[in-house]
Order: structure tokens, then sequence, then C-alpha cells
């Protein structure tokens, strides 16, 4: 692979905060980490190379890579099967993922292809760095519907796209396009030009990466002029185009972008999902740079109401159809859960940066969970198959697609799991970081002492690790070690010391390393039945099974009675065995439950309930990890299970 | 008032099937029904007056008058605080609610402002007959964009506003104003014209009532033209015009306006709730002229879909909001039901023509339904504020306005109510039919034999009704009562004779009625604790309380504890006591329930179950009519209660 000659050491970074003024933890390079076997071995090597060639296909077919190759001249025929204003941004996601992907794998067909397909990119750029397909050679049509046309939002995903290549092949020629693009955004928004912000956040974080590569100010200072800006609706249409007016009124007016307040007085977390989460990547970006109290603290209350009024069980984000939007206060439906693939992935990217201004558990609690179950469902087994939406329940007719016309989620999938293992570890000024569990090596350099790190665990079937630290010379450091959320009487031992840690913490080991040194945790699985809060009325009486950090779901497949027929009798006694040839292997919960008597119904909506609404006769019911539904075919799932016992609070026997 | 001197005797039905081929049933017109006090006296007669009155109000101030008066050239400035543009259908419908009033009542302060608007309306018509002030004097504007403008739709109620006027006041101006129109209309769109269909269905049924009014065959044909057009897709908007084609897809593409499929190939009720129920009374409207047989089976089918799968247990329709549409089968959430209040009416309005058609007691139970719950919630005690959507549960924030920008729902239940003396009492060739109940007087001719009927109630407060039968001269028919369908053991008493009728149908007492005759019924009334089909499962193991016609709910103002704190325990006692002070008389419902502990959650989402989720002393809770929620400042309402004993069918005791 070219490399650049000046730079030898690459350093693939996801989020570079080595040098963020007010970032608590420091990247390790995705070069730096990998995973073997277990749990993660499969999704981030051969899960993410089937989606990342199986998404180029997708993309040819579907025109958006002929778009630049027609306005770059190479081809000659309009091309007519990409719909969308933004479809460049697919293309571009699908770039940065085979950026990450070229860190951790050297794949030269692939990368012929990448190459490619650069080049078509490159080439359908204007001279002035202007880079938007759907305007090519129509300067009066640029920044003029700044609402819908998601410009600014391609140019985010471009420049993401850019630096990922760049840090990973070292001074790629895309990188230095995507500059002359962001230059011309930086002289085109400012106070004394164009006033206004994108309708889909994106940009913001961009910048404030490249602000990070390059060490540009004027990037950063562009990222902070569109956070500034927003709030004040000035994405409202003129009331005289009143088609632009009757669509902005639909999706939710200045809500639905999050702009109508300032983001620092923003209280509550509303609007279309994506655009509210990465909005709030971009103002923890700018945050983890500047360090402005305000912006934090308006950070941490749209958290606060995220998580604890907001969230699915599975960390998925946004409750409403159409506007694809955030709802009420415990607005949660399970069916019409909107819950998008890129929504999840967008929270897991706004805990991440939460968590590296901070240091704090309770991120990478909602990272872990949203990780396991949301974002995983947004893909199928073989990385080929993608949901949009991932709903909590379905009464069938619902599966994934290869590919959708609005296609941002197969492409985000890709990059989030091909940039995972940048995830795993950080440090920061007192040592090491540990926060996702999985069998992994990574060789991390802390204050120019090389220290190798690897871990050996079957998590999440089992919650037992094995980590080992090696130290190439003497040195005092801490090992911070994330204790999930979920766990009830963690242990974690080192020689003879055993430490009782409290959950949602990290617990820091501090001592003088030498040579190598294991560390076992013991995070016991139990299987749990949650309850959401009372005013989440469509849940009441219901509940979740969850073990470690995954949900659970019943689905049809598994089962003989239709999941939609079962109610949890008392004392339910849950059983869990592991699998290995379902599903690519799971562990599975199974219980006994009673059967609705639906005969009683004879297709009636309502009735007088008059009698006892089950059969004598249990049946035997099996569940499995919510991420593994829809995998084998159109089928009926649940997440939220009815539990007879459920007011009595009737506790569960777990074998 | 003004009587035209060749029509003396005036009948202002609302749907004139006098002389419909395929009606089984006749109409008692307006004028022939008094509604005495009772439940309905208030409603029908201060709660109309105050409505009309207050919404002319609403009408002035919103511009709505003003848009006529400025293109028929009385005023000068531009009117703008009207936004929409069918916003000349809400004067439209308020001008038939008018028309309706002046049947019942002589006002002439209220005749002499009707008579100044119609002067306005009619003034503002072009002179071939096209009025629709949004396009006045641009010919060329004129049935560009029948997917969005609602041209038709506006026609329809202008239509309709006109035939209510002239009926009742005999051979108005307007109604000729109407009729120019109508025929523009029908020599625009033909199979040689314009081959199209509105987006929101309505000048269907205007037409064919027109049709019923003049006996012009070309208005019955023009309506058949619209029902056969309808599913074609022909609303689409143009590829390349890229707003109208996002506003299309965002509202639900072809499905949203009932335009995917021809309608008698519909299996399902989809789609814009109100667009949709519109469609069917236009169908079934041309079903009763012309007895179409698959366009009657399509009704069929579309009203068994609707009732036992998408409708509320309070007859409301339409589950989803941005679109206010139909969902899936069993779609039903109670905080986001979308249940407008104009689907409401709609629907009633359907099962009134399915009735008409057939007889059948199960269209008059699902109007009656609808009636006392989902449509009388639409307006409050007063009658001066409104809903346009009527959820079944609020966590607070929700409350009646006074007026709204897209105003349909204020004049539609103000047509409705005005009218309702019409839909108590028809007749066919065997007799005389009672389908609602509640204290009133009518005088209706049989077969040129007068009969005097009088009903003295309390219904629903009691289900005793004494029935009182006067025939002019000795004359053979049957009296068809309606048995409602919520009853157990329903008896009828005539001297010493007893009929023990199954609920849900009509009982037919057919003999020689001389002089006065009297009838008791007795519908004994229980409350009833309702269970929906386990497959609404945001009901699950939630209970509604229905006592007669009426539903319940548990509000806030009637209660110590957060209605959504409340479980329902084994073996619920209910008392039921009616109290003349609370809310214009109503009978209230009580009962102990437990107490959520809420301290458990401290502000979480989720948590384990771990114990008893109540507390263990008992609250009391009062219940009230559905319909009489929100009429005391902002509240917490739930109409499904969580009930400990679901899943064994534990009975309640009843007192």
């Amino acid at each position: 692979m070219a490399r650049d000659g000046l730079c030898c050491l690459m350093a693939t970074n996801v989020v570079d905060t080595s040098k963020s003024s007010y970032a608590v933890l420091r990247p390790v390079p995705l070069e730096s980490v990998e995973i073997r076997g277990g749990f993660w071995g499969r999704w981030v090597n051969q899960v993410v190379e089937s989606a990342i060639k199986h998404q180029y296909k997708m993309l040819e077919e579907s025109d958006r890579v002929n778009r630049f190759r027609y306005v770059a001249g190479k081809i000659s025929e309009k091309p007519l099967r990409s719909l969308y204003v933004f479809d460049d941004s697919d293309l571009y996601k699908w770039l940065e993922a085979c950026g990450y992907y070229f860190a951790r794998k050297k794949d030269e067909e692939l990368r012929r292809v990448v190459e490619g397909v650069i080049d078509d990119v490159v080439s359908a750029q204007e001279e002035d760095g202007y880079l938007f397909t759907e305007y090519h050679g129509s300067p009066e049509r640029r920044w003029k519907n700044l609402t819908f046309d998601h410009e600014l939002y391609c140019a985010g995903h471009f420049i993401q796209g850019a630096i990922a290549l760049h840090r990973s092949l070292g001074g790629h020629k895309i990188f230095g396009a995507a500059r002359r693009f962001a230059d011309l955004i930086a002289k085109t928004f400012n106070p004394e030009g164009i006033r206004g912000v994108c309708g889909h956040p994106e940009i913001e974080m961009a910048l404030v990466e490249l602000y990070r590569e390059t060490g540009e100010e004027r990037y950063l200072e562009t990222a902070e002029f569109f956070i500034n800006e927003r709030g004040r609706e000035a994405l409202r249409p003129a009331p005289d185009d009143k088609l632009n007016s009757a669509l902005y009124r639909v999706l939710g007016g200045p809500e639905y972008f999050v702009d109508h307040r300032p983001v620092r007085e923003l209280e509550e977390i509303t609007g279309h999902a994506v655009r509210a989460l990465y909005l709030n990547c971009g103002a923890t970006d700018l945050y983890l740079e500047k360090g402005d109290k305000t912006l934090w603290d308006a950070m941490s209350r749209l958290w606060e109401n995220f998580v604890r009024k907001k969230m699915y069980v599975t960390g998925a984000a946004g409750s409403r159809y159409v506007s694809e939007a955030f709802g009420e206060d415990y607005e949660l439906p399970n069916e019409r859960a909107y819950a998008e693939t890129c929504a999840a992935i967008a929270s897991f990217m706004w805990n991440w940066r939460m968590l590296l201004a901070t240091g704090e558990a309770r991120f990478a609690d909602i990272m872990e969970s949203t990780l396991y179950n949301s974002i995983l469902s947004g893909v199928s087994l073989d990385g080929a198959r993608y949901f949009y939406m991932n709903p909590l329940a379905s009464g069938g007719g619902y599966s994934r697609s290869p590919w959708f016309p609005c296609a941002c989620c197969p492409p985000n999938i890709a990059r989030l799991l091909a940039s995972l293992p940048a995830y795993f570890y950080s440090t920061s000024g007192r040592g090491l970081w540990i926060h996702l569990y999985g069998s992994s090596k990574a060789s991390v350099s802390l204050n120019g002492v090389s220290v190798g790190l690897s871990q050996e665990t079957d998590y999440p079937w089992s919650g037992e690790a094995r980590i080992l630290v090696e130290a190439e010379e003497p040195a005092t450091f801490s090992l911070f070690l994330r204790i999930p959320g979920w766990c009830v009487n963690p242990l974690v031992k080192l020689d003879d010391r055993a430490f009782s840690p409290r959950p949602s913490t990290y617990l820091e080991i501090r001592r003088r390393w030498r040579g190598r040194t294991v560390i076992k945790t013991s995070f016991p699985l139990r299987v749990e039945m949650l309850t959401s809060h009372p005013y989440v009325r469509n849940n009441i009486s219901q509940v979740a099974l969850r073990r470690g950090p995954l949900v659970y779901c019943v689905e049809s497949p598994d089962n003989r009675v239709d999941p939609r027929n079962i109610v949890l009798g008392r004392r339910p006694v849950f059983r869990v065995k592991y699998d290995e040839d379902l599903l690519h292997g799971v562990a599975t919960i199974s219980f006994a439950a009673s059967e609705v008597n639906m005969a009683q119904f004879s297709n009636n909506l309502y009735k007088v309930l008059d009698g006892s609404m089950v059969k004598k006769r249990k049946v035997r019911v099996t569940a499995i990890p919510y991420y593994a539904w829809a995998n084998r075919g159109d089928s009926v799932m649940i997440t939220w299970i009815p539990f007879a016992d459920y007011w009595r609070g009737g506790a569960a026997v777990r074998l």
C-alpha cells in the first residue's frame, strides 16, 4: 500500500482526541487492535468484508458510483437509478468503511476498486472544490435549499471518508480534495457569508475531525459556526414557498431539524433521531476541543432525557415513523418503533464522544447495549441484508433487505463494524482503558512504554475474561476495567488480590506492571426480567429478558406457538443453553409459559373479560438474542413478554 | 322564513333515500323529530346553538369568510389569516350545520348572518360556476393539482351545504349556485374530459345527494365516474415534480389517498382515515342508488376489517399521526391514537349508509358507540372547544382548542349534532325503526297514516325506556326496536307480552296498532371489563370499563392518584353513582385499586423486576364517561386500566 514517506506510522483513529484539550481519553489506533475469534472475530472480519463487497455491488447497481462518473464525463448516459439528492453520501460512507478495513487488512483487489471509485469521485469535483453531483455544473443552485438538499451533509460524509482513507493509507489524494471542499465551505459559511445551517447535521463532526487531522483552526471555527447558528429557525422555508413549507410542516417543523432552539438551550432530545444525534456528536466534538461548559451541560441534559425517557431497552432511538423522530417522554411503541439502524449507530458515536470527554462508564454502558442489540440487529448474520427500522415486535411481514432506495443504513453499519476495534481500548494520562470485552490483542504505547494487552473470553456468552497485560519494561500506570452496568456482584482477580467493584464504573488497578500479568474478570450472567417505567404504557405488565448485555426476544422459528400468544406464568424457570449450530452460535433461554386461548376472540377486536384468558396446558418457549432475529425468513417476534405475576413482581428462578 | 311556494312541506333529510332503489330504510325528516330533555336534549339544542355561534366568530376571525368577500370584490385587503387551500370547506360545513339548525329552530338573527354569508359565497362564484377562492381569477390553475389542492373536496362541501339549506329553507339561491358548479364538474370530469379524482374524497357523496335532490342522472354518473376512476394512481405527481413527489411519498403514497387499488378490489381499510371513510360514504351512496354488488362486497370487506382489526374501543378511527391514517391490523396506540374527530364522524356517516342499505343492527351498534364516545369527545360540554385528535390516554398537556389552523373538525361536529335527530328514526315498507334511544318525539307518515312516536328515557344512564306509539288511525305495521349489541338479557314489554330479543338485532313487533300503545324496554346496564384482542399489544393485561354504550376513562381531576399509577386488583367491585352536578350530569364508576410504587424507578426507564410493583394500601378511583374528559383543564387520563388478575379473567363484582 502506498504510504506517505513523511509519515511512516499510520494511525487510523476514528475520533482522534490525541490532542483534544478536553478529552480524558486518547485513541488506540485501529491498526493496533486485533480481534481474534470470540463473539466479535466473525463480525469484524468476515461480516465486514462480505458487507463491504456486497455493498459495492449495490452502489454500482443503484447508479451511486455512476452519478460521479456521469458528472465527471466518464460516462455519457445519465444514471437514473439513483433517486435522492443525498445519494452521494452512501458512497462516501462506504469509502470510510473501506478506509477502516484497509487499516486492518491488505486487500489488493478491493484496493484497486476503491482507487477507481476515488478517482471517479475526485474527477467529479468542481474547480472551486464544490462536490455534489445533484448540482454539478449549476452553481446557481448551490446552497439555495439548505433545509432539504443535504449538500453539507454529503460534504461531511465526504470529509469523514477522506480522513479515514488518509489515515489508513497515508496521504491520499482524496484527502486533498476533501480539504478543498472544506475550504470552500469555510469561506462560504461564516458571519460575513451565508448564515445558515444544513437541514441534516453531519458536517459539524466532520469539520472538527478535519481540524484534528490538519490543525487548521478554520475548520473548527466553521464547525462552531454551524453549532452556534443552529436553533434560529433559519431552515424554515419562505411562506410563499408553499410546497417546501408543507413538507417542512408535515415532517414536524423546526423541531424535526433540531432548529427550534439554540443547541446550548435544548432541554429535551426531539426531532429526527439521526439529525439530533449527529448534531450531538458534532457538539460534543466541539466541546472536546474547546471545553465550552454550556455546551457540555446541554449535552448532559439531552443524554439524561434520552436515556431516562426515550431510549428503547435495546438502545434504539426514534419512536416515530414518517418523521423518523424521537417522541414524547415514554413514547416507545414496539411494533411501530422506528429505531433506525443509523440512529443506533449515531447514539453509539455520541456516547463514545461523551465517554472520551469523561471516562464515565455510564456512556460505555449505553454503547455496549446499543451495539449488542440495536446495531447488530441492523444487519443479517451474513452481512448482506439490512434493517432500516428495528422494531421490538413484529406480527410478520417485516424482513431485511439487501439495499434500500434511501440507503443510509447499510454503509453506516459497514463503517461502524469496520472501525469497531478502535472502540475496545483507550489510553489516558493515568493508563490503559478497557471498554469492550471480546477476544482481542492490542499493542499500546503508554508514556513511551510499549504495553501488550490481550483478552480471551467468550463474552457475552460467558462473563469470564482472562486479560493479559505485558509491559515491555516495568512501568507504573493504571488499568481501567469497565464493570458493566448490567452485572451484579462482579469480581476481578489479579494474582491473589480480589476486587469487588461497583457496576457501571471503571475499576482502576494502579500498580507497577512488570512482565506478564493476568487479570481475571467474572461478571455473573443471570437471566433478568426487566420492567420498563409504568408510563411506557405499551409495556405494562410485560417483561424483557436480558442476560449480560444481550436483550432477548421470542421469535416464531424457535417456537411452536405464535409468540404473541404466550404469557409467562408465576415464578418462571429460565434455562440457558449455548447452541453453537444456531444462528452462528447463541445462548438460548427457554421457559414454560401459558398459551392465550385465542378461540375466545373468534375474530372480535373487543370482548367482555369473562373467564381465564389462557389454556391450561403450558407450552415450552425459546428466546434468542434480539440481534439475531429475522435471519430465518418471515417471522413473528416479541421482545416484551406478558407476565401474569408482574404486579406481584414474582421473582424468576434462574438456572 | 322564506319557503318555496311550490314545496310547502320542507323535508330536511340528511341522506335522502326516499327513492333509493337499494335502500331498506327511508328517512324521517329532521323537522319531524323533536329531542326534549334527557341526554341528548342539551346537546342538540343548547350545545349546537352555542357551537354554531362560536364557530361563526372563529370563521370571521380566521378570515374564512373574508376569503370569499375578497374575491367577490367586497373587501379590498387580501385576507391573510386563512392558510390552507381547503379553508373554503370549513365555511361550507358550517353552512350545512346552519341548514339543519334552521330546520329545527327559527333564529332570525342567525338567519340574517347566514344570508349575508351566503351572499358572500355566491358572489365569489365565477361565471362558469367554478368556486374555489384560492384560484379565483386564475383559470389556468384549475384542476392542475388534484392530489393536494382539494378543489373537488371543497366543491363537495359546497354542494352538501347548499342541499341542507335548500331542504330546510326551501329553494335557496345557494342551491342554484351549487348546481352550476356541479354542472361544470360533470362537464369537466368524465371519460372524454379529465380522467382524474380528488386527492380527498367527498365530492362523491355530495353528487349522489344532489342527484337525490334533483333527479339529474348526470350527477350520479359523475359520482360513479369518480368512484370508478379511483385506484389507478392517477394522483401520483410527475417524477420531475420533486417536491410534490416528496410530499406524496412522506404522506404514504397512493395508499394515503386510497388510490392504490380500485375501490371494488379493496381488501383492507388503509390510508388517511377521513379520506378512506368519506370515500366509503360515497361508494355506499352509489350502491344505494345502483345496487352494484361488487361495490357492496368491497364495502362489507372494508367494514369487517375496520371493525375487527382497526377500530378503537371508542369507535375512533385512525392510528397514525402525520398521515392521519389507519395503521396495520391491531395497531391501536392509545396516547398516540390519532382518532380524528372528523374520522369518527365519517365512520358514523358511513355506518348510517350501511344501515340504510340493510337494516342490520351491527351498523347501528357502531354508530351508537362512535357517537357516545369518540364523536362527543370531540367537543367540550359547552360546545366551544374542540379536539382534533381524540387519544385514549394522555400524560397531560393535551387540551381542547376553540379553533384550529386546519379547522375541519369543529364544523363537522356542528353539522353532525345539528342533524342528529334525523338519525333517531327511519321508516321502511314494513314499518317504523328506532335506532337511537333518547327522550324525543317524532311524527311519521307511514303508508299515509300519521304515527306519533315518543320516547321517555334516561338512556344511557338508565337502560329503561318508555316508548309511546300513537297511530292516528288503526294500521298494521312493524315497530323495529334496536336491541343494542352491548346488552345482556334485554327485555321488551308491550302490555302483557314480553320479548327477549337477541342483542345486536332489531326486534320486530308486528301488529295492528290502534290509538296509544306503550312499550317498555329494559336493557340492563352493567359495568363490563372489556379486553382487546391480544395482538393489540399495547392493551395487554388492561381492561376498559364500559357501561351501556359508554366507555369510561380515569381522569386526574376525579382522583388523588395519577391515573397512570393505578392497577385493578382481584375481583374488583364497581360502584355506579349518578352525579347530576358533575360534568352536566354523569354516572361515575368507582372502585378500589392498587397504586404502583413509582419510587422503585427513581427516574430510571428500565429496572430489574425484583419485588412487588404496587403499594400495600389501596386507593379509591373514580372513572367518568370517556366523552366528558378534558373539560376541567389540563389532566392525565387513561382508558385502558391495568388489571392484575387479567390472565385469570378475574370476574368483577358489579353493584
